[in-house]
């Protein structure tokens, strides 16, 4: 099963493969999808939406797994800037016929770390060791892109989905 | 000049054009892009896309002016759907190359009302007034739709931008 993993961001929405079956991956990349802040809003969200679109059709992912930002309400000003992001990632996912899951970051730091609670560098030590990756995984976009593929991968494989559930 | 007017909602977004010269409107039409609520996320987000890229191409106009959400930011969680909503709206227009201005709900009423803080049933009324529109404007994104058209009009035309200008 092969998981894009997306953590949206206006000026830099982290972008993620993660190949696998339950916990085990055979296959990962990362990276990034940059805009500058002086270039029109309406262009950055086409900037974000074409490198989507091109992630997709490179990568041929089973399904895509979303920050849902929901959970960013505290931040009303920065929550609705990831709305429009969020919007426009989920408008090319639907063009592409791809099945979407938007993960809480809470439910990906209880999956990856044990704790929802979890800081930021915690999780990316986590998802650094599941990966096995020789060193510190940057911009922490890409690896919260990784973590949100990792918790898909393991939401929908069996055994993983299972365990999680026997736990809540 | 030849202005589209959005309101962007999730169940309805309004949509409106508006043709004239400064506060002679010479024509104007309204209508609504409606969508389930038991219709998945992206496929409503996707309704909506098709529907303003179609409205675009169907009508011309020569601006598009969109509710601005950040006026909502008291609703977090309606405010976050509404940028999701805005955001397709946003790439929309620029793959279309269209300009784009952003209203704030509280400039329109201010335009078109003479204060900031007037009702929903207060602008409905103004909207009509200035357009001689025979009878009741539904549903109401309609309504507010063309409060950003007139708005937009209003703001790009010499003499009332500078009666404006003066004002503030």
């Amino acid at each position: 099963m092969r998981v894009l993993g997306i953590d949206p961001g206006l000026a830099s929405t982290g972008i993620a493969i993660v190949d696998g079956e339950a916990l085990a991956v055979s296959d990962y990349a990362f990276g990034t999808i940059r805009t500058r802040p002086d270039t029109p809003l309406p262009d950055r969200l086409h900037r974000i939406y074409d490198g989507v679109i091109r992630a997709i059709d490179d990568m041929s992912p089973d399904i895509i797994a979303v920050e849902d930002v929901f959970s960013l309400e505290r931040y009303p000003k920065s929550g609705i800037a990831l709305g429009k992001v969020t919007g426009v990632i989920l408008l090319a996912a639907c063009q592409r016929s791809l099945p979407i899951m938007e993960i809480a970051v809470r439910e990906a730091k209880q999956i990856l770390t044990g704790s929802g609670n979890a800081g930021k560098v915690q999780l990316e030590v986590c998802v650094r060791s599941r990966l096995n990756h020789p060193e510190p995984i940057r911009p922490e976009h890409a690896s919260d892109a990784l973590a949100l593929a990792l918790t898909g991968l393991y939401r929908n494989c069996g055994p993983a989905a299972a365990a999680l559930n026997r736990r809540k």
